[in-house]
């Protein structure tokens, strides 16, 4: 799918540049454009801190003006932390990369406004966005940087795309027992137990064996768990067989 | 709801902690743990770096090491780049926070490990850990650094808990147009272009005039949007009017 362009607007430390690419980057984005650079074009500051990212940078377009930047987007969202008595609607990251990712797809082009650090954007580049991007931050400590603010956009375009698994087990060159391997490993420590006096009183021995056949089914016990769990109760045996000696 | 805490594992620079603690903040998230910080404790660039969310760090638990950092957590999440050769879950931070606000509801304790900014974790924490976590970053440029990785934890834990609507309109001072508002604009526009001519040639004019309500009745327009149109037609009337005479 191509990309959403990010564009960002009279940005003024060359540092916020290059971290701004470096988090687009991380997250799979690399179409940047920047509108009247406080310092010039290209900024060695940018440069030095996008370190992994410079070709966002090399690559990045540099336009006069916010209309020269999204002339060819069919549709354009600006970030702004606070509401400007402008009628227009207000998304989430979420919703707005949702929205992006479909208009996208569809062929579109999607535009996202950043504004400067200080300042954030001037109503007149919001009036040209078809919608305002608000991260649900906490009222009380709303202050997001610029670089935090793409970051955060970008992390919502690849988590929503990236077809990643919400869990996966990292097996370390092991597999899952099978439940023949789980209930040999029951049988061998049940009998072991029942020789060393576990299940006592005879009463309750039933109730116990079966809390721990339940326990041995319940743990998601790798081969490489059982045949620890096999040594431990091994290990028990030989020494309170070398103590009885 | 209770919160979960983030424990920073032998942070380096006090910058980052700083910057950590803001990250936390901005979501909504007080409660950090610190073991072993590299130049001691309280740190003077920490809290420097963490302006408005200093309270965070005169409150935040020293400890010594992660184990007594988690003593009274019942889950505990590692955050690590890569897998380490461990048998353990990796979650991505949006089903770590779904999980954590689970656990959190039903009255346990979690906590979320962060490793030290070059390094990350070392195995001996990572085992202590339940499950890992891995942000879902470009496999071409995964770096992102301390306070990013807690950013968007804490970014996550807040945005599956925010009652915050995807979506609302701004609306300035306005709200939108009525029906009937809409029909009267309809039949001042009808009008006033069938005086002007505009509904040519006569076979397509009720094709046009079809279209044309189509357009208002699919614009989101507000009472304002409408008598701001109501003025344009007039004024496009009064200008021809004075241009006959």
């Amino acid at each position: 799918m191509t990309q959403p362009v990010f564009i960002l607007v009279r940005p003024q430390m060359g540092e916020n540049i290059g971290a701004a690419a470096r988090a687009m980057w991380n997250f799979g984005l690399d179409q940047m454009r920047v509108v009247g650079p406080r310092d010039g074009w290209p900024n060695e500051r940018a440069v030095a801190l996008a370190s992994g990212a410079g070709r966002l940078l090399d690559q990045a377009g540099l336009c006069q003006s916010v209309p020269e930047a999204i002339r060819d987007c069919t549709y354009v969202f600006a970030t702004t932390a606070r509401a400007r008595g402008l009628t227009k609607p207000i998304v989430t990251p979420e919703r707005a990369m949702e929205q992006a990712r479909a208009i996208q797809a569809e062929g579109g082009k999607v535009g996202v406004l950043f504004g400067p650090e200080r300042a954030g954007l001037e109503n007149e580049d919001i009036v040209l966005a078809n919608a305002t991007i608000s991260v649900p931050v906490n009222p009380e400590f709303p202050s997001l940087n610029l670089a935090q603010c793409v970051l955060l956009t970008a992390y919502e375009w690849r988590r929503q795309g990236v077809d990643v698994a919400p869990e996966v087990m990292e097996m370390a060159g092991t597999e899952f027992a099978s439940g023949l391997e789980l209930e040999k490993l029951g049988d061998h420590f049940e009998e072991r137990l029942e020789e060393a006096g576990f299940f006592f009183p005879s009463t309750k021995a039933e109730g116990m064996k079966v809390n721990l056949r339940n326990l041995w089914g319940r743990l998601p016990l790798t081969r490489a768990d059982v045949q620890i769990f096999h040594g431990v109760m091994r290990q028990m045996v030989r020494w309170a067989e070398k103590r009885r000696d």
